[in-house]
């Protein structure tokens, strides 16, 4: 199958199938509620040239997706690409499309040699196994969230 | 001593203690050679509005600072602010400079209510209880990288 799979980059045109596989990935991990972003947001976000959405798709219907962010690192003063989903559809499973997405942003980011970076839920640990075959380095994180209404009850006190 | 400590956002010409400070944290952490940043890179860092450094001073001397970067988020279409580093140095801990940094943060985040959000190392329990107190939400995570050796070799399989 992995043959006739094309990998591209998203532009502005794609906010919608972009959008509706990003509410797809959600809904698979139970975070639908999390995802507050609308077509025009994505339309906006896919003409930043530090968004990247890269599109997997056979037939012309789109098998998957990687999006990541080329940010500031501090410590550094370069930039590293912060990847943030890796999305392959059911019908798109077990052909080695998240493999190409994968290889498709390291293509990407090589001749900046951006280090790519991202978070994995802790119990997923297929995920995990994914990532180490790629040669990825892995390690445990507290990871630490401080909200607005949180914030803002500390502030009065 | 609290009270003669105060907090101000570093600018352009606070580069160099800026980057003296970020060097001793790192040393502090025995991460010493991760920081390859120059003193020009901080200079042109800090003149740009999505990178938040400040300073709590205190007799016009640099106590510690707390760094920041507002970046997007993809499932939101809004801003987060990905803190970076918090450091006092050690004449001014156990006054309430982390503590003050911190709120101080909130303030600068609180007009967008931008999510602050960061990373704490596994092993780092006294900074875990610490943002525990502040209220932060906190969680496992495997954080992965993958840096341009790895996946350039990754590329040539």
């Amino acid at each position: 199958m992995s043959a006739r799979v094309s990998i591209r980059r998203a532009g502005v045109a794609d906010a919608e199938v972009v959008l509706t596989m990003v509410r797809e990935l959600a809904d698979h991990q139970n975070e639908g509620q999390d995802v507050t972003v609308g077509i025009d947001d994505w339309t906006r976000m896919l003409g930043r040239d530090d968004v990247v959405v890269l599109v997997a798709e056979q037939d012309g219907r789109a098998l998957g997706y990687v999006s990541a962010l080329r940010r500031l690192h501090l410590w550094s003063g370069a930039e590293v690409l912060a990847l943030d989903d890796l999305y392959v559809r059911a019908s798109g499973r077990d052909g080695g499309v998240g493999r190409s997405l994968m290889l498709a942003l390291a293509r990407h980011a090589a001749p900046d040699r951006l280090t790519i970076a991202w978070g994995v839920r802790h119990d997923n640990t297929a995920a995990q196994r994914f990532y180490e075959r790629l040669g990825a380095k892995l390690r445990e994180k507290v990871v630490v969230s401080w909200d607005a209404d949180t914030y803002t009850a500390a502030l009065r006190r």
